[in-house]
């Protein structure tokens, strides 16, 4: 029997264990997880902080005893310490009993996630400051807000998790700012739809301050945060959660000698294996191949980490899948906004040495004379010359933000701007304009190439 | 200076018209129209039987006033009753004077629309038994309610506009039974998921008989219908509307000679031109290519009229442009539910000789967890062997109709069930599992073929 060793038991790793489980019978598969928990939905942890989720048993999609009904064994409350890819062990630490032992393995997925970045600022270890990435996080900071019952929070950084984090804290009654460097919050959209954002926050009554740069943390005596110090003044905060991204889990890999990326993730192939022999990597501790920007890069989201975990668990188990890469789909929602990116904005294209134009249009969600049509903005990008579709950004209410994967599906499949306008899109009036508004982008986009 | 004339001034032929102007300021346009309006809104009908519209202008993109600023000659109330294609002329009616003259043209493009199907039984023509396609038809028809204040409504076939027609009465408080000859409504989808339109059509009070079969209509003594006589009974009716789908008329293009394809259009090439030089031909009058079952199809929707008519007015000054076909893409609103198809069902690849398979998937619209999460069924058809992708059907409310669109967009590229399941698609716990529906179900036939 040989045995394959999973270390992390979140989306990728357990992806990866529970496929193998189906494919073979008869392998030994262990995983090693440092927290309590398995399979959750790290996505879900600021709807579980605003309240709107009831229990944390309800992120978890599969728990440690349902993996073990299904023959996997798992070791939560233990973390892999060392790789040795040459004897095949790996060195476990017993966190509950504070012991170490080894453990053999034949084949090895690193799953190791990633870690929230903090700013090296003074006062960034204060009480009151938390990053969010792990469900172990999102219990600590719910059990702080009930317990502590702050007035004031700042959200450092207006990405994704810091814009979700602050609607989570402003559903429950705080009053929240956004800490943004950037001229706008959502600097993964161009600025001119992230300025979209910025109107619909502050009008949704979150207080947004862009274009400021965060100099330190004040304490209080007794070491708790009270404010966040920024270059144009002082921003009171009983608490202060950071939305500053997070950084992949290479350590172990490194130490081990495994290759990492330019992208600072763990090397791969598309057959997600490491540059040790026997050796898988999948999730946010790893890179992926961009198929727009056509480079390696490191974007953590639960989609990429349960399909790179499943062909991990292929080819641990003899088959031969390839995982096709990314090309920066993400969608969220802001309050009663909808937010949808994918492919490249028109300052990644730049950034990717690709001469591209851009069109930004308005349209509606439904038939303008249906009622409850409202705004949608569409912005696409393509390539000048080719023609070829680059990325759409996407900002509304209602059907925004699923509106982009048909866009994503076309710039899968390289198809130009004026290609992409001629599609058999449905269409009636109650959820669309005869004209989607994504194909009155494409069109004038394709008039600009 | 050449003379363009435009046969009908709905989507097709006012899109050929407007598109003509703006690319060539010199062309003389000219639009006859039967009717009274231009450019309506044929698929808000519904809606506006509903009173949910308002005024029955909201419908109307683009007025005859509107049209004749922008350049066009318009003329309303005018119908073309022969084209002579040697000549070069068209005779027109107008309607109001009950005159006919002769106008000539040198690029011509017949967009005549279609004609709701009457059913050959007795008492088809008595007093309150509606057809809906034109605006004026809709007018008709909700002054007659309006005035009459029906208590019971019979809708003959149970297809998408008859669905639509029937929440439209319903939503004005009168009692509607659909009546389907069909073993269950909405016969465009298969069986199984047609089905699921039933039970939702039947929980919101709306009756249907299905596997039914009418064969006359009873008729008071001053001639207005009172019922709908089956092989199963008789159903009262106030009102009736007829759902049994539209015929192209074809007839003008027919007695001037032009040829009409075996689908029942007017036969075209991907550059809209008819068998007649200098003749295009656009809308629900005209064949499309069906890119999956490669056959021709009339497939009467706004969405192809709009973009064949742009066709038309780029190849009308001097342009190339290609109508890529159809892929029987179509959404509908069925009260609280949403309904979608694309490509091929399982019943109609069958019926193109084609060996496919097919799988059914339940799942939700948001994460579980997520507030307000609801079914979501999506079966998805492939071509066995190939595993190329034929067709997907959704059925479910928020959020299930659109989400055909991206399944669209990967039969419009002849991607795999395979290649598809692994697309790039946006996830956030309000819009979406992390495995999207249609990922889900991709992956399942994928593992069928």
């Amino acid at each position: 029997v040989t045995r394959f060793v999973v270390i992390g038991g979140d989306a990728a790793g357990m992806s990866a264990g529970s496929v193998a489980r189906r494919r073979d019978a008869t392998l030994d598969i262990v995983a090693f997880e440092r927290g309590g928990q398995t399979s959750y939905s790290a996505c879900g942890l600021p709807y579980f902080v605003a309240g709107l989720v009831g229990g944390e048993d309800r992120l978890i999609a599969r728990s440690p005893e349902q993996h073990r009904a299904l023959g996997l064994e798992v070791h939560t409350r233990h973390e892999v310490v060392a790789i040795d890819t040459t004897a095949r062990t790996v060195r476990v630490r017993d966190l509950d009993a504070g012991r170490e032992r080894d453990e053999s393995w034949d084949q090895l997925v690193i799953a190791t996630g990633a870690t929230p970045v903090r700013p090296k600022l003074p006062g960034a270890d204060a009480d009151g400051i938390f990053g969010i990435q792990t469900i172990d996080d999102g219990m600590v900071l719910a059990g702080w807000l009930a317990e502590q019952q702050p007035k004031t929070a700042v959200v450092v950084g207006g990405g994704y998790v810091g814009l979700e984090m602050a609607e989570a804290m402003r559903t429950r009654g705080i009053d929240v700012t956004v800490v943004e460097r950037q001229p706008q919050p959502m600097s993964t959209l161009d600025p001119d739809m992230g300025a979209l954002v910025g109107e619909a926050l502050e009008g949704l009554g979150i207080k947004v301050e862009s274009g400021v740069r965060g100099n330190e943390f004040a304490v209080t005596d007794t070491g708790r945060v009270r404010a966040v110090v920024t270059d144009q003044g002082e921003v009171a905060a009983d608490v202060v959660v950071l939305g500053l991204g997070v950084r992949p889990n290479v350590a172990l890999a490194r130490d081990a000698g495994i290759a990492i990326g330019e992208s600072g993730g763990v090397r791969v192939d598309p057959s997600m294996r490491t540059s040790a022999a026997g050796v898988f990597a999948a999730g946010d501790c790893c890179e992926s191949w961009h198929r727009v920007s056509r480079r390696p890069v490191v974007i953590p989201l639960g989609t990429h980490a349960n399909k790179q975990g499943r062909v991990v668990g292929i080819n641990a188990t003899g088959g031969a899948a390839e995982f096709p890469g990314v090309i920066g789909t993400a969608i969220t929602k802001v309050c009663a906004y909808e937010v949808a990116r994918t492919g490249l904005t028109e300052v990644e294209a730049a950034a990717a040495g690709i001469d591209a134009v851009a069109a930004r249009i308005e349209s509606t969600s439904r038939a303008s004379y249906y009622p409850g049509a409202t705004k949608l903005t569409v912005k696409m990008v393509a390539e000048r010359g080719s023609g070829r579709l680059l990325g759409a950004q996407i900002v509304g209410q209602e059907g925004a933000a699923k509106r982009v994967d048909v866009v994503a599906a076309g710039i899968w499949n390289d198809m130009t701007a004026d290609a992409f306008s001629w599609i058999d899109l449905g269409y009636a009036p109650p959820y669309s304009p005869v004209w989607d508004p994504v194909l009155v982008a494409a069109r004038k986009v394709a008039d600009l190439v």
